[in-house]
């Protein structure tokens, strides 16, 4: 298990997913693992971000309502501790959407259609003119999320920079307007494991995609995901030499097996020839079940005590509502509308 | 003074103003008048549209923040009791932003970019492409008002019908998405007063053209703006026959003096010839001033207790509040997200 993360403290860390789906392996390398490392010497708030899950998937809404409870179950089930961590859900925390509000008045149309990522998201939707105003306009509620915490620290892919460049845009021009530092830019915690490739080696593992070996797969299920996992199509028999670039079985070695010294040699093994497909799949699968196990466990039990688990949400956005109406205070100051306080 | 409202009743109706200055004859003419009569025997919010002032002048806030005070000075001045309608402040409630992020998953940026009264407000305003987001989505946050009062009537210039039309196109998905009615549709309240034109007779009176004779101008003030007004530059001398149509004093003769037989009389005068603009010029200053003496006065008295004008915007705004709350849940339950209450 990496532990890159283990240096960085005293941040304020936002992360957080769209609750679209149940979170997979992709999701377990890419963040989930750090934000366990994270939430000792930081403070971490998780968005369970139901209200962006909904930007696109306004007319099947219930694919977001129906995994709130699936997502949080998969934060505890991995080890994120509400003790911790503040979990909270994006939809009762109203400051974000009147901060929202606010930013929308400082960010052009022209510059949100700059937005390389979300270009590169409607054209992958097949969106065109046709996109929701809301999704469109998302990144302006990412920064309304990031700032509302005030976030020194978000972790992100790299093809999510242009989104903290916009946060910080913003930033910069309430702080201009208000001419004193009233938000502080956040930095980037670029996540150092590049992403997991889906099965077949070709894209990224994706909820969407249905592809993906989730954090709730049944023992069959993984099993049946690492047979159908693309190799090395030119590594016919056992005896012959193998491409270990590529070989998802192995990225996915990598990325999941304690030994690293042992995957070495798995490799030059393999690289020689005279190490079959049938047996490093057999490694992996012993792997993974290892390590999703418990975790399956703990998120079934979890899931059949749903009353802890909005407990755990209430509590968290709680503590996360007020927080984040104390942002919003300071920034309906930057326009002088506090003009008195119904609370 | 016209009373064709006055057979209007049992309907929830929502109307406002945008914060941006004091309000003025066109006003008065075209909305604060009819406010009078319809608070008898309907249910009636105004919402001083703060943060949708800020669409088009973040860069500039005191503008809205310092016209707070007086556009609810001016409410009152004329006659709006804060007894019988609800005066609220948009920024005091919360629930309006995050009704707007809902409906913002169900418009489509084309669909905005075709709202003739939004393209024609860009073009003047010189935006293009550069305007910012918060301007060209108002549409989605003003149905958002509407619908979050479940408002019956809106008043509205016939310039405003496509804002309506938005707004039901709204109403209609979300009933559609919910399977049931969770939302009425809203009927126009056509102004059957046209617009009141500037003193040159060119452009409609406007706040920000700098050209309006406002409620709370000094007699000074008003009979320079009556000397200023286009007559008829063909009626040289006072012999000569002139003309009535166009001529703005005969405009606001018939917006205001309470006499329309002896106004009628007057425009007979003056076609067939031996009346002089500075005979007609001074009858309707003399109508101005004796309308508008009252309402500066009061206006002036009321503006000297700021306390008390913050005090009847606090209470509107503690009703409004709860009346928004009550269908955000219900749009919250179409969309599966009343999972808790932290209320």
């Amino acid at each position: 298990m990496t532990n890159q993360h283990s240096k960085i403290q005293n941040q304020i860390i936002l992360t957080g997913d769209r609750a679209t789906g149940p979170l997979h392996l992709g999701h377990y390398v890419g963040s989930l693992r750090q934000r366990v490392t994270l939430q000792n010497y930081n403070d971490q708030t998780i968005l369970v971000a139901d209200m962006q899950g909904l930007t696109d998937n306004a007319n099947t809404p219930s694919k977001v309502s129906s995994n709130i409870l699936n997502v949080v179950a998969d934060y505890l089930a991995v080890g994120i501790d509400p003790a911790q961590t503040t979990i909270c859900l994006q939809s009762q925390l109203p400051a974000l959407s009147e901060i929202t509000m606010y930013y929308s008045n400082l960010v052009t149309i022209a510059r949100l259609e700059r937005n390389p990522t979300v270009k590169a998201e409607i054209n992958n939707k097949g969106f065109n003119r046709s996109v929701p105003a809301g999704f469109l306009t998302y990144p302006i509620s990412q920064a309304a999320d990031i700032t509302a915490f005030n976030a020194s620290l978000v972790p992100v892919g790299d093809d999510q920079l242009p989104m903290l460049e916009q946060t910080n845009e913003i930033v910069r021009k309430v702080n201009s307007l208000a001419g004193k530092k009233v938000l502080s830019e956040c930095q980037p915690l670029l996540s150092k494991s590049s992403r997991l490739p889906n099965t077949d080696g070709r894209t990224k593992m994706s909820k969407t995609m249905g592809n993906a070996i989730n954090l709730g797969s049944s023992p069959d299920e993984i099993t049946a995901a690492v047979k159908s996992m693309y190799t090395d199509p030119m590594h016919i028999n056992i005896k012959d030499p193998g491409k270990v670039e590529g070989n998802v079985v192995f990225t996915y070695l990598d990325a999941f097996h304690p030994d690293g010294a042992y995957i070495e040699s798995l490799k030059e093994h393999y690289r020689t020839g005279g190490l079959g497909d049938a047996t490093t799949k057999r490694i992996l699968d012993e792997c993974l079940q290892e390590i999703l196990k418990p975790i399956r466990q703990e998120r079934s039990r979890l899931l059949s005590e749903p009353s802890y688990l909005l407990q755990v949400l209430e509590q968290g956005s709680r503590i996360a509502k007020s927080k984040t109406e104390r942002t919003l205070h300071r920034i309906k100051e930057v326009f002088g509308l506090n003009l008195f306080n119904l609370e």
